[in-house]
């Protein structure tokens, strides 16, 4: 009985959806210049402030988390400035194909998909090449698994004075983010990972330092839709944004981060941390190898390596036709990999159900470890933490 | 993260509801006497034939699944006449407070909770006593996890030429249920359970012979709201109830019912039945006992035996506490058994991630059986399962 609307999201977003966003989001449309809503995004704005323990600039974009980005680059950056693009999978590499979208020179830092972002090799960077104007980061690498070290390397950039550009989008919500103590230049985001909505909105923090390079860009700002200036000015004299907002994804982000506060920040961010735990405990179990480095795994989102004889599309044709939607590898690691999340409403039912299903099926497909064995680690995890 | 609305329901009932049924229930309603209300209605009545494999009557109340037993009670069997009532847990001893309720005469035939109902002594019984005008059952009991021969004591009676009233509650929709083919004369269900709509709906089936006893009888219907000559003849006249019907409900049910069919009605039994045999293995593996006689275990739930030392408030509120509600015990096994469902749209994740919570909450709780074995048997089964 394959069906999808019966099936876990385990994919690394969109992630499951509170049944209270789903019902925010099923209230009758309001206009989007009326004060009324313009009190529901002022108090939108106000939640993801609180969240990222901030009293800077929030801004947002009917869009995905990729027009965030665009919005960064193309407001900060200016066509001939050079970006240190520090690489470590599918989504630290699009900073890289924005930058020279926009014509700026991208200086890349790669790293092998799995590791982390290092940040000596990025004060490296920086000390040898004062022509760098900025630096550009995915803090949760989710092609990988990978949790980038980024309050480090903020350090850095900070301590050479350059810009640093991170990418937030499977972190905020799940795991900590802190731009301002972090010493972020811009941070982006989307809708549908940890703020548990589904896609639709691109969310742009933007620090002071940031406002004012792209204050005084000497060439105008390659966009319209995506002027963060005109954003700013509108938010700040109406409490909206310049063009139409997707109203009902507002109402539902509203509703997301409302039951974020009620389930505890900290709380929160624990629950993600242990469901990681638990994950990797039940994928270690099992003899697998994961591709993230231990020492900077991601608490949303576990990648595993693929042992041998099993071919991607079965393995994963199968666990969904069993009720469970998990993700492929992307890039170089595309048929090697598989990814599973552990974001927003994920409970450790989740993940068991996940890590019991995945071991039945790769049991049919002729892997030779014995089964069971994923599930109790992951269960023996659980009788570790102590909740 | 304890939330409602966020917890997989495993009690036998209400069982967890296919979202197109609640998108069904959300849309505006309509005027119960009007003629596109009386066409979802009938519709509805004919896809519960199709259900049942009948051409006969299907009627329906407002009302719990008890409201239809009532009827059943109230319209077919007069004060003073002798019902015997064959009772082997909770529900089916509804049917004997029932008889007694409407003023008639209660033989009670007891089996031990856990033990099926024997055609042998239904035969004997009848054999024995002419006065006994009709017999009752709970085809599954719910509260034991028994399913009843139902279809060799339909012989036995329709022999004797007694009615047969029958509780399907949870089997109608997770298990085969012919009341045409198993001679029965009267057969009741509710919207809650396997029909997968939320609570409020009692249907009644009624055979030829019990309408004979019903148009017959000397004394008064001594109902107003369950006449059952009244809902026929309304039904038969205009295609809707006497009394204004529960729209939303109907519009629920109308779904679920098409959704059964969609899936295919052998292929949801089957499903069914494998959900039973990978939830008993599950248990079994665990070193636990389960309350039904293995010959006659219940495709729709399980009942299991409390291990020594285990407290059924502090083992169900921490089973909940990790997202799953499961029901405890009743009568005389109260606090010795909890239950689990495997009804409507269960699959196997659902069972998985019950027997691995439920084995890491008897852990924590000092049950010294070997963690993971109720999974490793469950996900066994399911390796053995030829799907």
């Amino acid at each position: 009985m394959y069906d999808e609307e019966l099936t876990t999201l385990m994919i690394p977003g969109p992630v499951p959806i509170h049944p209270r966003v789903y019902r925010a989001m099923s209230r009758v449309i309001y206009g989007h210049r009326t004060k009324e809503y313009q009190t529901t995004y002022k108090e939108t704005v106000g939640l993801l402030q609180r969240l990222l323990q901030t009293e800077q600039d929030v801004l947002l974009f009917a869009g995905s988390g990729t027009a965030a980005m665009e919005a960064a680059i193309a407001n900060a950056i200016e066509p001939g400035e050079k970006v240190l693009n520090v690489i470590n999978g599918k989504f630290s590499e699009r900073w890289q194909e924005i930058t020279t979208a926009f014509g700026a020179k991208s200086e890349l830092q790669e790293v092998t998909y799995g590791q982390a972002a290092s940040p000596e090799a990025v004060r490296e960077a920086l000390a040898s090449d004062a022509s760098i104007r900025a630096v550009t980061i995915c803090h949760n690498e989710t092609s990988t698994g990978v949790l980038n070290p980024a309050k480090e390397i903020g350090q850095i950039v900070r301590d050479y004075d350059r810009l640093l550009i991170v990418d937030g989008i499977t972190s905020v919500g799940g795991d900590y983010v802190y731009p301002d103590k972090w010493n972020f230049d811009i941070l982006v985001t989307g809708s549908q990972k940890c703020l548990g909505v589904p896609p639709g909105l691109g969310v742009i923090w933007v620090g002071s330092r940031a406002w004012k390079k792209i204050d005084t860009r000497k060439q105008p700002n390659p966009t319209y839709y995506l002027d963060l200036v005109k954003a700013k000015k509108r938010y700040d004299s109406f409490g909206d944004s310049p063009f139409t907002s997707a109203v009902t994804l507002m109402y539902g982000l509203h509703e997301s981060l409302t039951l974020m506060f009620e389930e505890g920040y900290e709380q929160r961010i624990e629950r993600h941390r242990r469901l990681g735990r638990i994950t990797r405990a039940g994928y270690l179990g099992m003899g697998l190898d994961l591709l993230a480095d231990p020492a900077f795994y991601s608490n949303t989102v576990t990648a595993v390596r693929y042992p041998g004889g099993i071919t991607d599309k079965e393995f994963r044709n199968q666990v969904r036709n069993l009720g469970i939607l998990i993700a492929g590898g992307q890039g170089p690691v595309k048929g090697k990999i598989w990814r599973t999340n552990h974001m927003n409403i994920c409970t450790e039912r989740d993940v068991l159900a996940t890590i019991a299903i995945i071991e039945v099926v790769l049991k049919r497909l002729g892997y030779d470890v014995p089964i069971g064995s994923g599930v109790l680690a992951a269960q023996e995890q659980m009788l570790k933490e102590s909740y």
